[in-house]
């Protein structure tokens, strides 16, 4: 078996059936992760269980369990997909504490992430400061890093030094990022190379130490581990991208924050950014309106800020952008010679990150 | 060589000898300690290195260089002691990417408890979220925290799971006791006991941490390693103990932080605790005004706290059992069977600690 999905593999390349995949690949992810996922928030201490087990979705702010909306397990899908196709047991289970792993450092910065950006809705929930108050959102974040960190001793002996190494430098990278985003919001100018560098460390990293880390785990050598990390680096760009043109034109439904939000805090997007970098009219509008930081737009502005993005082409270019990397990210895909099953399975979720809604 | 500090050994008990002695070690500490921390922080992105470097004393807020006000570099003394004491390289150099480590656990977890607490001083400047925002110090804490374990993957290859684990599983004790702290914040009734327990996670797990992995990095076996770390987590208690007592009659210019702010805060540290459990009339007095949960405590209401505490038998209290934690403490030290000259070196250490000016 080379593929997380039963079928024939006749169905790939129409967008409905890739649908398909990759909800297969999503729920078997979720089979195999989220029993080591819960068994392992549940080591926390008990103080800050609640607020782990409430930010996976898994129980209320006074810890009644819920059918919650946890998030969609992609880098999990990405670690598990990757040990598969680079010719780990099938059931991936060695690779298993890494999928923990990444998780948990996604979870983890999303917590901090949502206190620094003031963002109180997350899934469609409020966000742990806003349900818990800010010291123990500051508290349950560091548990879930360091948690993190932990469930990545658990993988085979001899991947446990390097897996480490590889997780805190990530995480690092990622923290560089988050930072770099947070130095924006004070910027007049910013280039779209500096922007994606900044999402190449907030986003990227992870995904490519997601995929190396899944590599790794089923045995890839380094050059192996190289490809697969490529993928995941190029489709973590994609995934930024694709975020951001979400933020801006997708459904508050399938995004889980408010209309508008990014457009009103006047954050400085991807598509955004390439829309005031273009010389064009309507860039020169849309700077006026971004270089005023008083009080954040209204429901008119903003909407005008959305026609000015579209007309200066920061939408189309975002598009195109996304597009050029996600086909890097299969480039890469395709050098690290996956099983044939696991690479239609990986394409499946590199294309429903992209795809999602826009 | 089995100790740290030159000399005979002829001195010890005598108590400007033992300070003498501790200054001696602290000051070996920083010659091995500092390239080394330097160095790791070095490591940081640039964006969260200025910061680190900024809370280490290293440079003032604009980045500049200043001879600054490190901390005592207590828990790395500890380790390095240890490591000594066990038979290790005389030059302790095993052990130092773990007392790296711990150093880095501690100053990473002091930049977000002073978010958490409210604390706009520390070491007599400026707490970093007070200097740099309170994103920029969480985003620095996670840095410092994910440094620390990066540090100890530099440990000796079959050392790195182990300490990892340790390194990990500390924090997340370290962790919870600070939410138990604040979690005690809102309760109106307190044992000792619970607030002793609270005390070992939030101060005695690291310094078990510190001196079971100096010990461990020195080649000690289990047995060596336990006794060591019950020397470091009896020394916490006594640490934290003495430290509640210098937050309430200890002289600014040693602490670093403003007269009398653990009182006008309303803090519930050990000897408050001890006196409102006490059954005295001042007990009946000093619960009215900790019950009153507006204002900060004026400065006559904060005199009056303390002769209350005072009379209370909260101070006495709080200094016997520092007294019986250190006197434990050094019981275990000798249980793991320390080469005499180290012993000599950890006692004054442990000593410094607990009879810091009160």
């Amino acid at each position: 078996m080379t593929s997380v999905v039963s079928g024939d593999g006749d169905v790939a390349g129409a967008a409905a059936a890739v649908g398909e995949r990759s909800d297969a690949v999503l729920a078997w992810t979720r089979e195999l992760l989220e029993p080591a996922l819960r068994a392992t928030v549940a080591t926390l201490p008990p103080r800050i269980r609640q607020v782990g087990a409430f930010h996976h979705g898994w129980v209320d702010e006074r810890g009644e369990p819920v059918s919650g909306t946890p998030g969609k397990l992609v880098r999990p899908a990405l670690v598990l997909g990757c040990a598969v196709a680079a010719g780990g047991d099938p059931a991936a289970a060695v690779a298993v504490p890494a999928a923990v792993a990444v998780e948990l450092v996604h979870n983890a910065s999303l917590i901090h992430d949502d206190i620094v950006d003031g963002d109180a809705t997350r899934r469609g929930r409020p966000a742990v400061w806003s349900a818990f108050g800010t010291p123990k959102a500051i508290l349950a974040g560091d548990a879930l890093f360091i948690l993190a960190v932990r469930a990545a001793t658990r993988l085979p002996a001899p991947m446990v030094e390097p897996a480490v190494v590889r997780l805190t430098d990530t995480i690092q990278i990622l923290i560089d990022g988050e930072q770099a985003d947070l130095d924006f919001e004070s910027r007049t100018t910013l280039t779209t190379a500096e922007c994606l560098a900044m999402a190449a460390g907030k986003t990227g990293a992870l995904l490519e130490c997601a995929c190396a880390l899944g590599a790794q785990a089923a045995g890839a050598d380094g050059a192996g581990v190289r490809a697969y990390g490529r993928f995941g680096a190029h489709l973590g760009l994609a995934f930024q991208l694709a975020d951001d043109l979400l933020g801006l034109w997708g459904d508050p439904a399938l995004t889980g924050k408010p209309t508008g939000s990014d457009v009103r805090a006047r954050k400085k997007t991807l598509p955004v950014v390439a829309a005031l970098n273009s010389g064009t009219p309507a860039a020169a509008e849309l700077t006026v309106l971004y270089e005023n930081t008083g009080a954040p737009l209204d429901t008119a502005t903003s909407e005008r800020v959305l026609d000015l993005v579209e007309q200066a082409g920061g939408r189309a270019w975002a598009q195109a952008r996304a597009f050029r990397e996600l086909q890097r990210a299969l480039h890469y895909l395709h050098v690290a010679r996956p099983l044939p099953g696991a690479e239609k399975d990986l394409t499946a979720i590199a294309e429903l990150v992209v795809c999602r809604g826009h």
